[in-house]
């Protein structure tokens, strides 16, 4: 029951915030969202099975991951953590979506090197040209962002749920409204008393908070298009893989720079900036905020281990 | 040339000496020779090339990858590791030797997630059923140790060549030897003067050291056959997955306990004993030397990191 006004968890863990080539300061890409204890896991480089374990976050929790392209450093780290649910003798299915091709490299590997896999590995795919959902359960939306790199890629857009209303304690017993009617109550349902009185939804509950929001979008070019999608959202995640001095590099390889990161986030009126995906070519990261946060203030940069609420 | 007795660099470096569970203690099964500044590795299980970055060790130097058999923790790392040299530029070949059947595995996810590889990767099969020299140089020879596991499995002998002696620089000034005489006599010759006098070779040279051998063994059963091959070696890595009070547990899965290694250390007559591939479920490595040392007292415990002289 939502008697009172306490938010539920909605996470963001920073497992892994480098760029193509892994450094000692930072890892292969990888996010875990925490929706109310549930895991869902944006894509997974190498090595973020252990990046999982440092954050102390539980495997048994994780049943979603989603992977933004396939690119070696977005999804080398799928068969070592497959793997080792397998070896945790893990029974629950695993979901993984991404575009079209992963199934077809995996699935050799996994025959090979988890023979008596003890769950299964259900691989979804989707299409990186349109804005979709892709995956929905009771208190969660996740729909696909096109975005434009490389190769076909997609960000994530990770919609809460409109919360039922909270009841206000006092008017129900007030009103001796029984049990059975507080989910209807919870939903907005006036409540009607045995003599026929009508008390509107309004004198018995508070409207829940707003339903909150995280875009993941990584890896891209600067592309505006996107600013439709993640209008208003609570936290943004735009990679930022140069600074602007690199502008040329970036438009080459399709990647953006902080301060292009900044301006879809001043565009798209977001609540918070996070950046990440640096390049190993930069030793100090707060030159990244630095020329994020002259464009967008309220920037946050990404790091290993960081828990931001969303 | 060789005018002093300083030893030529032999060195292994730990990089990981878990086993198929990494966690945050230990990393999966790497490790590092090197030789004379020239590094041959030994399998490379997910994370390796990051573990690499860590010991300050050169991917130049690289060019020889040994697996000792296809479970995911001796060789998820390969993938990471190509890109990564591949996205460094390399040209120079990469030579990977292992038992049959990585080559298949390896090369639909080269082919995709490394198209435009600017180095050829070549890969060298080797039968595990027998000992073999698998690999030599000017420096060194590199056999298979056939080892039984649950799948096929060979460890790996790293054998120095033997080194010219070395040049007593006195003698040789004495009797007036022309330069160009030098590296036959380094090489065992005697030295014949213009006048035709003979100066035997000892008077000129004194021996060098004996050549070095480095043996690893993993993953295993307790398998005294490998004694003879391993007969008086510097330095032997011996698996130790288990305790002996899991001894049930090692030979269901073919492992060995630290005290089987041990066994196998003193049986051989090896010089020190180095363990490893420590089990996930042990929080204290320090009951793996206990175990050991009590048989074979000049052990030491394989930690990511640790660089031991052979």
């Amino acid at each position: 029951m939502y008697l009172c006004g306490i938010m539920e968890k909605f996470d963001v863990h920073i497992l892994g915030c480098g760029s193509a080539l892994p450094t000692t300061r930072h890892s292969s890409s990888s996010q875990v969202v925490n929706l109310r204890d549930k895991l869902y896991m944006i894509d997974c480089g190498e090595g973020t099975q252990l990046q999982f374990r440092k954050a102390k976050l539980k495997f048994s929790r994780l049943n979603h991951i989603f992977i933004s392209h396939l690119h070696g450093d977005h999804c080398f780290g799928l068969l070592g953590l497959i793997s080792t649910l397998n070896l945790l003798g893990r029974t629950a299915e695993l979901h993984i979506y991404s575009p079209k091709g992963l199934e077809e490299l995996l699935k050799p590997m996994l025959s090979f090197f988890c023979r008596q896999i003890t769950f299964e590995v259900c691989f979804h795919e989707f299409d990186t040209k349109k804005a979709d959902v892709i995956y929905e359960d009771r208190s969660l939306v996740v729909s696909s962002i096109p975005l434009k790199h490389r190769m076909p890629c997609c960000g994530f857009l990770f919609a809460e749920k409109q919360l039922p209303n909270h009841i206000k304690r006092d008017m129900v017993d007030f009103y001796k409204v029984p049990v059975f009617e507080l989910n209807r109550i919870k939903n907005g349902a006036d409540y009607i008393t045995p003599e026929g009185e009508t008390i509107p939804n309004s004198i018995l509950t508070t409207p829940s908070e707003s339903p909150r929001k995280y875009a993941y979008c990584s890896d891209t070019i600067y592309h505006p298009v996107i600013v439709e999608q993640v209008k208003g959202v609570d936290l943004l995640f735009h990679e930022s893989t140069f600074l602007t001095g690199e502008i040329g590099r970036a438009k080459e390889t399709f990647h953006s720079t902080a301060a292009q990161a900044a301006h879809i986030a001043r565009m798209a009126e977001v609540k918070r900036l996070l950046i990440g995906h640096f390049s190993a070519r930069y030793e100090d990261d707060s030159l990244f905020y630095d020329e994020a946060a002259a464009i967008f203030p309220d920037t946050i940069l990404a790091k290993e281990m960081l828990c931001i609420p969303v």
